[in-house]
């Protein structure tokens, strides 16, 4: 019995038939049922036929240079490119500390996905295999470099597999890096493949079919709900991970999403505008500037929070409301502009616009020298900074940080709306 | 012509009747309509015809105190004892900056809102005449001592008027210190009362019907959606700002509002189960302790940022997903509790459950001595933080941070909901 075979299994006067998935513990069998779940059977006393062997013919040439993968190509089938960077999605569990660790490449995350086969014609490359919280900007460097030279050689779609904790994040730093004439997906699973409820494979297809269609933007694709009903497909730089674990965890703010995946008739739909494939040539700006905080305001902050970005190339502040901090902080706010730090205003409300033309201590914030981050996210605006402190010039930060890039910050409509 | 006074005004062929409002500017008239709405008119070339002197007879005895003001009393209403802290639901537009800056007292207020009138008999406060970001830890002490001393006097609700920008904050330190045996009702407002959009009315007058109701929570009363129908009641400790200029930026976070009040029936209709009228006696812990830092992780997190936070009395982080930074960082964070800082880990997901014991960096996290959050708001988390540090002592911070006050903290149903 081997992965991908159709097996049998007896336990306990149960009887249960599905196809065999990656276990990395010895005592465990996973299955995938034909209902589209994952179902973990302890082989102790199991009693296991082979219905079929290797059901969805997944055999893969090794490839020489070990990290890039193809399965058999077609050619009446789009390529897609597979990028994976760790994260539950290519995880299983891991029975030596009881809990998740990262442990596939691509390879196997395909092997653990069936469903994908058929659908395109895949390639495989490992960027990283980290936790997501361990992510660095380096990496997000490595993973745009990956995406530019798997486009250049011919993939007609990304899906970037990540961990969902700074899927946001990276997302967001592709879109400034990457100009793409195709859809770059970034995809994860808030549930392990082991587990009943995962959602792993519904979002890995749903990636697939999104990397397909002709919407040429960095996005993100998970459950739009918590039925196995359809993906929302969200602009890289407006999604936010609002629940810790439902696995329609992912929400665009103050918008709805780009479109929608049915997983069953597998079609795409956008109801916005997206960019369009093959609209721009492909090209990469990767560079970043490492030396950028994020300071989030509460009451009763230490002004030593500030103190510290003293020096530091950028500093995103994640104000109240408009856009505010306390009247003390101000003079320090202005201390770091004129000391040449690039200090961009949020807001912790997350959804609307950061104006500080109405109130005095936002006058008093823009006399200080801040940028308005308009309705950028804070951690959006984070990242922005860092690509731009590295790639515009030193006077013109200001105007490059309020210029759209990929969505991140709209036109102006009323301060009120 | 005086404030109170109903008034037609003929200016560039149209005609206008309304009740005058305060206006801090000698140009302007403001006019409240009988549409609900006010307007701001120029003053020049304008004819006004008093209609109505004084038609809300809102003549008022002067207090002693100064600080304390009634109106005629009228045995069959409830006593709502009215607290004033500033922001925009206290202030008019100063002319001298063009701007909007805090500038009344309840007195003042209770006059802007003539239809207040009839609905109880009020008591004004002034504890504070601050716009909400400079809002102050010893500021929440004096307006849970104002509240306390307004409820042992006899109030039998109590509203407080509360710029929005830090309102959450401020409902959760009086959720905390406060046992009520009355409604304590927040609310402010989004736009000014001479913005024709203005929600300051409805607020306060919803507020006040909210204050006259049978839920002994510390509540915040705003719009429930865009248009003038209903407010919404909110849980202090679980409100969220979510909208920078909306009229209906406050949410629940994760749950439904505990009820709303129906701006025209005057009904107010709880959904959810609260804490009842006269349930507790009223007591207070106003104590707190105000080295408590917030610090929220993004990638790339300056260590420098937790270095700050040696020798201070508490520090809640706001971690990924399910409350996670990275792993370099878990060694800092031991340093910190080892040195008796007590270290609380919330999400930036803001919806969901801190759940440190499934993923290696959380169970590191865990060893490494933080007390999770659970499903506490990072906001309510820093409050409360600094409440029960003054409050319990050093060896039950751990658990009395865990134990739920005021509904900030649920039970723990299965991590994955």
């Amino acid at each position: 019995m081997n992965t991908g075979d159709r097996v049998r299994v007896s336990r306990a006067g149960e009887e249960t038939e599905g196809v065999v998935l990656p276990s990395s513990s010895p005592e465990t069998l996973v299955l995938k049922l034909d209902s589209g779940y994952n179902v973990g059977i302890s082989r102790e006393d199991a009693d296991v036929t082979v219905v079929e062997s290797d059901v969805y013919e997944l055999e893969r040439e090794e490839s020489d240079t070990g990290s890039v993968s193809e399965v058999d190509f077609d050619d009446d089938l789009p390529t897609i490119s597979l990028i994976s960077t760790g994260g539950t999605i290519a995880s299983t569990v891991d029975y030596r500390t009881g809990a998740v660790t990262a442990q596939f490449d691509a390879e196997d995350v395909l092997r653990a996905v069936p469903d994908l086969a058929g659908r395109a014609n895949y390639r495989g490359r490992v960027v990283a295999n980290i936790l997501s919280e361990n992510m660095e900007p380096s990496i997000w460097q490595d993973l745009a470099r990956a995406v530019h030279d798997e486009i250049e050689a011919g993939a007609d779609g990304v899906v970037v597999m990540h961990g969902t904790d700074t899927m946001q994040y990276s997302a967001s730093a592709l879109a400034f890096m990457l100009d793409t004439p195709v859809p770059v997906v970034f995809t994860g699973s808030q549930r392990s493949a082991d587990r009943p409820s995962s959602d792993n494979v519904m979002n890995a297809v749903c990636s697939v079919e999104a990397a397909k269609s002709d919407a040429a933007e960095v996005m993100v694709c998970m459950h739009a709900s918590e039925s196995d009903d359809r993906c929302a497909l969200h602009r890289g730089t407006r999604v936010r991970k609002n629940h810790t674990s439902r696995r329609d965890a992912f929400e665009t703010v103050g918008a709805d999403p780009l479109g929608y995946v049915e997983y069953e008739t597998e079609t795409v739909e956008f109801t916005r505008e997206t960019a369009e494939r093959g609209g721009v040539e492909l090209d990469i700006a990767p560079a970043i500037e490492e030396d950028v905080a994020l300071v989030k305001f509460t009451p009763n902050m230490d002004p030593g929070f500030l103190d510290l970005c003293e020096g530091k190339a950028g500093v995103v502040i994640e104000g109240t409301g408009l856009g505010h901090v306390h009247s003390d902080l101000v003079g320090r706010i202005d201390d770091l502009t004129s000391d040449g730090t690039a200090v961009v205003m949020t807001s912790q409300c997350l959804e609307g616009r950061v104006c500080d033309r109405v109130y005095d201590t936002g006058r008093d914030l823009l006399d200080a020298g801040i940028i308005e981050g308009e309705d950028t996210l804070p951690g959006t605006a984070k990242v922005k900074l860092m690509w731009v402190l590295a790639n515009a010039s030193e006077e013109s930060v200001d105007e490059a940080f309020r210029t759209p890039v990929a969505g991140e910050l709209t036109d102006r409509s009323t301060p009120w709306q």
